[in-house]
C-alpha cells in the first residue's frame, strides 16, 4: 500500500451541464476538470468520483414512468404507503430478490447484488422537464467507471481511476451515506488481514472499504441538492489497479442478514 | 443550512503522543493541532474527528482481559472459532442484546443502542506492552466529543465541533468504515426531507448522515495502521448545534433487521 498521506482534499467540479441521454459523458467531466481551479492538472493521487444520476442519465438507463403498468403487490403497497404504483413496479423488476417491504420501505437485491432501497430506482435530480422519469442503476457500473477512465486518459493522458458512486441507506442507523457502486483503475478494499498494528499486534479482521469511504467524502461537496456530479478526490493513498466492485459484495454464504 | 462548499480538506494531525488512561486529551490534541502545518489557526468551517480508541484509553474505558472469567457460551463460541474466550465474553458484557452470533462473527447491540461486530471491544492498537487489554466504547461518546470541544474552546477561543469515531461493518457488503459514535456541537443528520432538488422536485426520504461521512472522509487519512487518532475536516459545510449521536440510532420499531 502506498503510505498513508497526511492531507486529503475534495475538489468538486464545477459547470458540468445537465447530462442527457447520449452524452459523451467522460468528455463532460474532462471539460469540468479543465474549468475548475485547482482541479487541473490532475495528479497522480487523484480519483474522480461520479455520481450515478448522471452515469444513469447518460447511459439511458431511465424508465418513463407513463409507460409502466404496475403488477397488482406494486399497487397495493403503493396504495397503503402513499407511493407510486408505477415507481414499486420498477424496483420489483429491477430486483433480483426482495429483501423487505413493509412498512412503507422496499429494499431489494439487484442484478449486481448490491442491497439497498429501491433497487437504486430514482426520481430526483432527473433533470427538468422530465416528467415521471426515473433513473435505474446502471447495468454494469464498473463498465461506467471504465469507460470515463477510458475518455479521461484519450483526451489527457492520465489514468485516473474512478469511482461510481451512489445513496445507500443503511440497518440500525437513519441517514443515508454515499458507497461505491463501480469502479475502475483502484482496489475498492485495503486488506490489512496479516499486517501489524502500531503496537506489532497482527490485525485480524480489518479490510478497509476504501471505495465506499472516497465515495462519502465526495459527498461532503457533492450534496444532494446543489447540480455538482462529480468531484476529484485528490492524496487519499489508493491502491491502483484492476478492481471491480463485485469484491464489495458479500455472498450470500456470509450474509447474516438476508 | 449554509451553502454547500467547493472543497473540502482533510489534515491529519500529526504528533499526538501515545496516549494513556488519565490524559488529558483535549491538551494533547490541542497541542497537535497547533503542531500540524495547514491545521492552526482554526477556522470556523472546520470539525475534529477523533477516533475511538485514543478516547476510550483517555477515559480508561478498558479490560485487562487477565481479569476475565469468561461464562460457558463465550469459551464454546471462542473454542468453535478460534478466538479470545474472554474478549468474548467482555463483548456479551457489553451487548443490550445478540444481534448476530454465528460463523464466528458476534455482533451486538451495545447499551448506546449502536449495532456493530464486538460490540466496539477491540485488541488492535491499544498500545504497546498493554498485553491483553481490550477497549470497550466510550460509556457516552456524546459526552466525550463534548469534553474534547470544551478543552479546546478553553485553550484557544474556538469553539470546535467534534466527532468521535469508530470503523463498523455493514450488512451485505464488504470492508469496515468510519462511522461517528459521539458528537458535539454539530448536527449529525442533514435533512433534506421537504426541500426541493436541483429541478425543483420535492425530496421525500433525504436525510444526509452527514457525521458519518465527516468520519469516513477522515478515515482516509489516518487509516488502521499509521498511528494517526484525529484529523481536522475543513470546509464540509455542517450545520452546528446540540446535535446528539442518538438522532442517528434507528428505534426498534424502523428497524427492519432485527
Amino acid at each position: 500500500m502506498p503510505s498513508m498521506p497526511s492531507e486529503l482534499r475534495v475538489i468538486a467540479l464545477e459547470g458540468v451541464p445537465e447530462v442527457r441521454t447520449g452524452d459523451d459523458l467522460a468528455a463532460l467531466l474532462n471539460d469540468a476538470i479543465a474549468r475548475t481551479p485547482h482541479a487541473a492538472p490532475l495528479r497522480e493521487d487523484d480519483v474522480l468520483v461520479v455520481t450515478q444520476k448522471v452515469v444513469s442519465k447518460a447511459e439511458g438507463a431511465i424508465v418513463d414512468l407513463s409507460t409502466v403498468r404496475p403488477r397488482p403487490e406494486a399497487s397495493e403497497f403503493a396504495r397503503r404507503f402513499d407511493r407510486d404504483a408505477r415507481q414499486v413496479e420498477v424496483v420489483l423488476r429491477e430486483a433480483r430478490r426482495v429483501v423487505r417491504m413493509e412498512q412503507g420501505v422496499l429494499i431489494t437485491e439487484t442484478e449486481h447484488g448490491f442491497v439497498c432501497a429501491n433497487g437504486g430506482v430514482d426520481a430526483s435530480n432527473v433533470g427538468p422537464d422530465s416528467g415521471s422519469v426515473v433513473t435505474l442503476l446502471p447495468r454494469d457500473p464498473d463498465a461506467s467507471a471504465a469507460r470515463i477512465r477510458e475518455g479521461v486518459r484519450e483526451r489527457t493522458g492520465v489514468d485516473l481511476p474512478v469511482v461510481v458512486s451512489d445513496s445507500f441507506g443503511r440497518p440500525w442507523r437513519w441517514g443515508i451515506v454515499d458507497v461505491a457502486i463501480g469502479v475502475s483503475g483502484l482496489a475498492p478494499l485495503d486488506d490489512l488481514r496479516g499486517s501489524v498494528d502500531h503496537d506489532g499486534r497482527p490485525m485480524r479482521s480489518t479490510v478497509r472499504a476504501i471505495a465506499d469511504e472516497l465515495a462519502s467524502a465526495a459527498e461532503l461537496v457533492l450534496g444532494k441538492t446543489a447540480g455538482r456530479p462529480a468531484a476529484v478526490v485528490r492524496g487519499a493513498g489508493i491502491r491502483r489497479g484492476e478492481g471491480s466492485i463485485r469484491e464489495m459484495v458479500m455472498p450470500p454464504e456470509n450474509d447474516l442478514f438476508r
